[in-house]
């Protein structure tokens, strides 16, 4: 076996075999269920109707549809690198909640010497997963299947333990997760790419191109993240009202940035047409810009006016920014996750920071001080006193005012970039070892470097030389 | 620019940002958060788990799929019309929503000076959304996305105005939306085909076939529906056993024209051969059939026989009528609107009515005043106080018996259809103004004209010499 | 009409209508609402909220997924049976959930002279439904729809009797359908294709095989039928901790399936590449081994272990198990449904009958007697009534010990494969029966027999003579 070779007989399995014995020990030693999936705990007070399941179940259901079906036929809009795009996003995808139920659960869910596990380590594994899937949006198609597990193995204890710091010693708002979601995996994967560069393929590649099936089948991967984003954006919220305006936030968000996406496309494109990469990606700009401020009192309108900038953000990213990344700053962001994700992270962010500071208890009255639940007054406060006889069940909080928590919300937005970026760079300096199966440039976009193909697949080329010609030289 | 061309760049932006401007504008002034929304009209009294959202968010998550994805792929069904099916029905569908939102909020939802908005006025909205996309199917193909645009702008508010009339004045029974939507989009479709009549398309068009994937993904389109088609029609009925047999009798309805589409397809079509068409619309028939009665008790067995018959009628309708209508009274209803929606809308009302005049207190007991809240006995009468012993908090009615309401429904279904043909009418006048960039008859049925399409997509063409040909002479 | 054509005019219609008339008949006759539905049943103690379909009609919308989308796209892999593979599944299905409603419906939910109807006999109509859907894996493209309804006409009864003696007389544990839905459906399909057997067929067909396109198309397949697994598996559990414990175990194993899959075919393929139909098929593995034990208390790491093993067995099969089956024992498994859930079907068996041993009071506490009711104390035993101090609704039980109830899971287990084989056996005799339409050795695997096929269909023939020249040589 050279070790630039490609195949991936020995390593994939290889790998795959270690990581499960490692996660079978781990499982084995480490996890149980939590009380409400524990028979043992239950008893003649259990309401089983009123188990923690039916609570999050659903929202689970959702997100997994976005993470496997959303995310495996956005990616698969490469004429020939279909099968790449949505398997690989399967095999990474599962791998990485498996390993986020671990580090997530040694760092929020353990307690008494063991991992506690229920539908809501799921979740949360979900999101640790779409940040690996996020990230693999930088380098697709010139990736192998070993590297994209390395990645992920690598990604989720650098996510989780930036996502415990942050929640544990900062304690921000963030319940869309532009902060820790978005922005975390837009700057990792742009580190890894960084170190993962490939001056040729800056020229264009024959097979970076889609074909009418490979968009078809794209925007029906962005039409499931469109209708289930207002899950994502509100599973995390409390429970009530807090989620009721995250539903409508990223609803409208969504909405404004779609047609918005509509109108910009016709602007920037070369003959006046619509372009499926903006109708793919664009369109779903607004979910992330509403999100840290998803579940506060922004108003419909401000909603709206979010999804706006961010789809105009991100369009303008992907027309100037991203080319000037790979040309200058040796950036290759093969599917723009620093349009749809990092400059929307950072719209959103800011525009949490504002909503926090506006927050009064005249829009929001007590329950101020459970959305914003830092600001509480701490334990012994006599005011918490006055706020419990509102809310019985008040939590002592932080007693932060808005100005203070505005500044944890910015160290969250550096500190969250900074990890991620360094995490990705060294993810990717670990990537560029051997025996890791990284194709050639040659290689790259083909899934027959990795797959059995059907037959006709390679006739293609056979068919259609024009297309190969053209496409050298037509490819931006 | 001339006034005939069909480019998007100036043309579609202006109309959007003028709609965004507008919209932006009545959001900030008129929407606000209905009162499970609202964070500070909640206190120590709220239950979180009781907010409205978790009684109608999984439904409106459902007939999410069923817009975007299920009408998406439905409409992709033309081979080289696959991008304009799924990213126009996108496009007008986020527009449309968020119009309704509007307009159905000041009929609907409008008090203190503010539109209250959660996710029942999204809910509320899709349905509308659902009137414009039935529409759209009359006209597939043959208009550009500005034109499209326009329809929705105007057939929103016509909608509103009927919805807001007809619920109000006439109080009738239609939980599935026979009427207000299945029958209001049917004609308001054929009044805008019969003004944009293209004589010319009327001897079949080249490019007005399907592929063998399209046909694949238009199928899906229609299991998508076919699976959430129970959420629709019983999204509005009143909560409990309402609900769960609205729920029965559209799985019913639909099981039983499904299978019945199958048989009448293979003994209507040219072969003895199933005919994907077929497969694909009219196996919906059943939902549209059982609407207006969905959750009265009229038996299982009668929501089986009203799936047959109006799977009898569409299939009919699709074979024998439509191609009358084409001919003879310039209606071209690309999609057979016509047969899915309105001939099965007729029906569905007629079998309403007859429910109506069946319901009787031993079948229903006293809940018969809710399920028909008309009949309720009139505030003051000393009946209603006899049946608030018995359901204490039943709502007075207008005392109205089962003929007098069969009265009402008769109007509704003519008003309905009137006021949408007109509607329909006006509006494909205003279609056909110039700048709104319609396709020449040469361009109908074809991405290329407003999107950047693949590359291999022209070589289809020189690829199928043979099909170029046939074509003409095939297509009906 | 020759007894041996394969057109399906007048029969497919006949055998349509003469099904329906039967069905419309029983359904006046017997199916009436049940409790939950019916109007005249209400009254002022009934919350409406709690009616059963809030706690069943979620589950249900998921299984219909699975059901008509998730099989229908992964049984629609071969590159000219797309239309076969998933519009056959849809009609199929259709007519299997009616055909069960009526045969569940007489042996389950028949009192005081009816069937009484509501949601959770649509959800045990579809766990019947997947028993006839992965028995037609096993012929899949070998058969025409007259023949598939016939199966499904004749599977249905044979799996309600089955089901209802296992359940009424052995009371197994089985919340995941391990022995009664994959056991069942397996031998049943491997039954009818034995007597089916095509020995010409067991040279290779040209056209069974797959293309880019259609592998796609059917992995999406695989990815519903993944997402929505643990709503299958925990669909007829007990509420509260014994479905949150169905939800994690199945998706644990599915997980763990996964990524071995991944593994193991990249070990067995001849080039050490990825195979589409391991990423299709084996993923899924982990899903049927846990199911018979998937509501006990067997930890996570278990529910790992049994993903690892089910994909381990299920891979072999495909790669030494079948081939052997359809070379010497005249048994051609189209899909391999034996490796996906017969192998892991007993394997899930033999896991729940180690569950079952295990099982003491000290792991569940007094709920032992709720998951395994058999083993709760007989109607006088005095420890019924100790029990009951703890559980005050705890039903008597069959006072059986561990070591019984191992003796009844295997007689399910060998009693549910036999009764299946046999069935299966009769059922493919009666599918060799003339009139049927049955297609030709040469016509398998090819829509154009029975569907209306757009023009280009024929011309892929034309355009890939290397494929057809190939494929027979290559197909395995």
């Amino acid at each position: 076996m050279k070790k630039n070779s490609t195949g991936l007989r020995v390593r994939l399995p290889a790998l795959i075999f270690a990581l499960e014995v490692v996660i079978v020990v781990l499982y084995v030693v480490f996890v149980t269920y939590d009380d409400s999936a524990n028979a043992v705990l239950q008893n003649n007070q259990t309401k089983p109707m009123e188990n923690s399941l039916y609570q999050n179940y659903s929202v689970f259901a959702d997100i997994q549809v976005m993470i496997f079906i959303g995310f495996g036929c956005l990616l698969a809009f490469f004429r020939r690198y279909g099968f790449g795009g949505m398997v690989f996003n399967f095999l990474t995808a599962t791998f990485a909640i498996q390993w986020a139920i671990l580090f997530q659960g040694f760092f929020q869910f353990y307690h008494d010497g063991k991992i506690h596990l229920g539908v809501m380590n799921l979740i949360n594994a979900e999101f640790a997963c779409a940040v690996v899937l996020i990230s693999f949006g930088a380098v697709l198609g010139k990736t192998s299947p070993v590297q994209l597990l390395v990645m992920a193995m690598l990604e989720i204890p650098v996510f989780a333990i930036t996502e415990w710091a942050v929640l544990k010693y900062l304690k921000i708002n963030d319940a869309g997760g532009s902060i820790l979601i978005h922005l975390f995996a837009c700057y990792f994967g742009l580190g890894v790419t960084f170190v993962l560069y490939r001056p040729n393929l800056n020229v264009g590649h024959p097979k970076e191109a889609t074909s009418y099936q490979s968009d078809l089948l794209s925007v029906m991967g962005t039409l499931f993240l469109w209708v289930f984003w207002p899950s994502f954006n509100s599973a995390l919220t409390l429970k009530g009202d807090d989620q009721h305006r995250a539903v409508l936030h990223t609803f409208i968000g969504l909405s404004a940035s779609t047609i918005t996406a509509f109108a910009l496309s016709t602007i920037l494109s070369k003959n006046g047409k619509i372009s499926m990469a903006d109708v793919q990606n664009v369109t779903l700009a607004g979910g992330v810009t509403v999100g840290a401020s998803v579940d506060m009192m922004i108003s419909p309108g401000a909603a709206y006016a979010l999804g706006i900038v961010g789809c105009i953000a991100c369009m303008l990213g992907y027309k100037y920014l991203s080319p000037f990344l790979a040309r200058r700053l040796r950036i290759q962001d093969q599917c723009g996750i620093h349009n749809l994700h990092g400059l929307t992270g950072l719209i959103s962010s800011l525009a949490g920071i504002c909503a926090i500071l506006l927050a009064t208890e005249e829009t929001y009255g007590p329950s101020l001080y459970q959305t914003f639940s830092y600001r509480a007054p701490m334990e012994g406060d006599p005011q918490l006193e006055e706020l419990r006889k509102l809310i019985p069940d008040l939590e002592a909080g932080l007693g932060r005012s808005a100005q203070e928590q505005a500044l944890f919300q910015v160290a969250a937005v550096i500190g969250t970039i900074a990890a991620s970026a360094v995490g990705g760079f060294l993810t990717g300096a670990i990537l560029k070892l051997p025996y890791l199966a990284s194709p050639t440039d040659e290689n790259c976009f083909d899934d027959e470097l990795f797959f059995d193909v059907p037959q006709e697949y390679d006739q293609q080329e056979v068919w259609s030389p024009v297309l190969k010609d053209t496409c050298k030289t037509d490819v931006e």
